[in-house]
């Protein structure tokens, strides 16, 4: 950690920052630069977030040298993680597709769609049943009835599922009966939720809160981590911007970014970034050439009729169409 | 609603979105614009969040004439609400100060603090038993023992208090020894929470998201009254931006507009948005001109040994100044 | 356009509204909805821009229903438009590369570069005269004799180049040089500029702002072909965001977007919305993959001794590399 | 300067960064941190730019201690100047009002706005001549013809005047009438244009870009330093940002922070900010409130038929009462 003091700093107030430093255990070094005293201290993230070094009488400004000491990151874990959902690996180096509508409506509409995603060589099957929504007076899902429906669609089909969770008191009623749950953009930064799911084993799906930086997204990782669930899975579904021309901005820049500093997977969600259906594919194919583990991909049998966000939603012929893109894709970066 | 087709929209999408339009029970009149048949239908915001009109064939824009039908509106409600906490009042007219350490950290530190932002008019103690943070391994709070801290700093000034809760699972406990509950910014589209808070009866102060817009605040506020609690106070806290100097860009804009669409009292929270003490006046200031019910101050009576924010807490002598100012301030727009 | 008025406009007020849409020559339907008369008039963009029908009395909100009328806009234009550059088509389906150094420093430097980026197979050589820096002490680029240097160049590998300019008075020097002259980040919304390069006949590379929306960049493209000039290509580099761990944020979302608004060519440049070297490639593979018509990548044979922009070159052997992926992303996708 | 190496570093890497800063004058002292090497050098910002040290080999970070060596910096100059605009003075400590018209539209719209605000206390009038617009198609300004019709206001109600500039080719046809030229927001990154304005001698109104940090601002103020010009008044009028209930979210945080930073006066422009009439009062009370040495007013006598800005500009009545309240806070924070 570097503490830079003011230009007027007394003596009195650099000696205190020194012998706090000194008294956690730093090696304290000091230097001058433009007529300022610079401390350097040796000691990293912990320390610095239980001091508030910077209202510290006389100190200008506080600059860390890492983050570090973190479990999710690559200092800990130098090698990719691949983390394990039913029979799926995410991670491996093989394109992960996950596929399904953005709600659980009805039996029919969530069979149909899982069959024919699974034909189109998706991975696994996703498909709410708890939605979190803007307002109070929309349809919130079809709750455990809807967990139902997807067990019998991964019975029919063999795709494992995962379903989102939004209540700390559901964790374990969603985990009993998906292959993954899924923390959304809205509570990523849920300490009580992410805790939670941190305490049982099924594999985690951490969407990307909307004004997250890549750094409070992995420390949202290692909320989960920190409790005792190692597998997770990020994934990058486009943040708060100022243009109105898609619902979020996708910031595919943010993949690369993650995959150095931790050992998770990435993934991508261009159908919520995008918000509308006629640009999905090419941020699809974008987020496997930028090197994303895997997608995941709304479809739903008649958009027109969905409850929820169909205007993103592709048609089953249209995914079919997108897998044979993706999959070229992915060979040729291969 | 007005919806418009694309100019080479059929009949037939035409006729299948007034069919639906009539069928849920609007009028429809249509109009044609630079070759686009523009269809407008006279119902709102309920139906259009249930179908998803932007995903009819043939469609090429949605434009929602109002909001509306929320009961946080000032449709719903046109004169000012006025939130009671213990004997204190917001939203009279009165300038409200809510201000405390951001974290009890101990007995000795919250008595000491509240003792003296009683004697310099502050109308409600603020002090945090459950804290939301960055990383798992600082400090989170002393819980309950820290709720009977803040109890017994009520019975020695007086001054009711307010208490983040951060787990729907806490609410009974935190609810039972505080005079109003505080939602964080975290936490603000955590619907299980927003829910949980709307059906105990203690009043609500709701901070607005980092990434929320005005309305999805207002959103987030309906939350609570559908659940049967009206008593919300907002609190605008800065929102993310790409400015480095603060640590968030106070939107002091949101305090009349939030004012106008909404009929609940509207608070300005200038140290989080700063995170740096020497800007905390200037901008309480700038906030009680702007016209909101009040603000929230972080003091703490040893900055420098704050476990939480004290970069950007107001030593307790500075607090006393500030309201000083703050009342002039408050006076001269009257 | 759609005009709202409040729920309390006298009918006197309605009246004038409607009188002025048809002064104008509208057609005017009035419809009702929740209360509130709605007026609706059937002429567009440049009406709207000449009265300002949100200051009317009684009005609550306009809505444009299109943006129209613009000659880069698909409804001028519905083909592609392929923009020649010297020998070089971009447009015409096939992947434009562009390289080169940020700025020309001396004739070896941008020499050895220009011959290795030609072997590798660039179309465009990049490299600019006239550099706009943040601070007025650094670096400002070597005028005159650096764009002796760039036809030199041209001579030697037989690439077209593009240089900036950043002064109206220095378009007709550069232009004398250059094959195709760029407009800057900075300057994307310099009227003086943008009109200058439309009077002359060099086509116009017209790089996106750090804040401007997609419309706000279609915009400053028709200033360009307002004046004459139709020889236009977007360029997407990034956009302001409040994530700090690449110099800007890549939005890939403007490149479908853009292509279907405008006929113009969209071309992506990974280098300077990244600013650091490990995250241009899969950068550049993600705009290839969602369809941008090329890319322009910073080459430098010394990065370390780069005057301008060091830390986002590629060495010509990474830049070599790239070239082979790319094409595989280009093939895989067609 | 703080330079960290990677933890991986060889020692030829550290050499050839120690080697560097020395070679251009640094003392260079050495320190680890959790495995890394950290380099320390005395010399500052001038050098930073000018060696791209994040492109050195085995560079990890850098981090600079300080901006410094700017001559509108405090520490070049540490108390506050005071800018003569004909007789007026900003930043004297007295509040300066600038009020009138967006753009001047005709001599009677221009004489009628000037004897009004001058009877409500404006200091000086505003009135544009040429207007940067987002469309090519619509009012660009009267040209020299306004610039005689400000000059005839200005003999009548004894008021200086400012009038933007927007090309390097006009400044001398501006400055030659008005008492003060204005940079507008979309050319605050026009290095042509700063420059030229800080080689003639009339004082300069610099708006912050849209997008530009406090820093940038500052460093677009020192390139019209840099040529000669010290008298620089820096004006605050919102950036861009997420929310779409106001045109821009209006940054008062940057006031103080600007004052910190530099010696020059800095005002704020609520009415662009706003682009809505109903909230710039409460934005004018708060930019006097937060420490702004004055406001830009947007005025006219008839707002429906502006060319220009309407739905924003006030009615004389309006500006009349707004002074009053300005008065008041200004009285109440001194």
């Amino acid at each position: 950690m570097i503490i830079v003091m003011h230009p007027d700093a007394t003596e009195a107030e650099v000696a205190l920052v020194v012998e706090r430093l000194r008294s956690v255990g730093a090696e304290v070094s000091i230097t001058t630069d433009d007529g300022r005293t610079v401390v350097h201290g040796s000691i990293e993230t912990l320390l610095q977030d239980e001091a508030p070094w910077d209202s510290f009488p006389g100190v200008e400004r506080v600059m860390p040298v890492l983050r570090g000491g973190r479990r999710v990151g690559r200092e800990f874990k130098s090698d990719d993680s691949i983390v394990r959902v039913g029979s799926v690996q995410i991670g491996d180096g093989e394109l992960c597709v996950i596929a399904g509508p953005c709600a659980v409506e009805s039996r029919d509409q969530l069979i149909t769609t899982a069959e024919s995603v699974a034909q189109s060589g998706a991975s696994i099957l996703r498909g709410d049943a708890f939605k979190p929504r803007t307002s109070p007076y929309t349809f919130q899902g079809l709750g455990k009835a809807g967990l139902e429906i997807l067990a019998e669609a991964r019975d029919l089909t063999g795709l494992p599922f995962v379903a989102e969770v939004i209540d700390p008191r559901d964790v374990e009623l969603v985990a009993s009966y998906a292959d993954m749950v899924r923390i959304g953009t809205r509570n990523m930064s849920n300490q009580a939720l992410l805790c939670e799911v941190g305490r049982q084993p099924k594999p985690v799906l951490l969407k990307r809160g909307r004004a997250a930086t890549v750094e409070e997204w992995i420390d949202a990782a290692e909320y989960v981590h920190s409790e005792g669930n190692p597998s997770i899975v990020l994934v990058e579904r486009g943040v708060r911007g100022f243009d109105t021309s898609a619902r979020n901005t996708l910031d595919l820049t943010a993949v690369p970014v993650a995959k150095k500093e931790t050992h998770l997977p990435v993934m991508v969600d261009p159908s919520h970034a995008a918000g509308r259906r006629d640009i999905v594919g090419p941020l699809a194919r974008a987020a496997v050439a930028v090197g994303a583990d895997g997608v995941l991909i709304d479809v739903h049998p008649n958009p027109a009729a969905a409850l929820v966000d169909g205007a993103q939603a592709l048609l089953p012929s249209e995914f079919a169409t997108l897998m044979d893109q993706l999959r070229a894709v992915a060979a040729a970066i291969r």
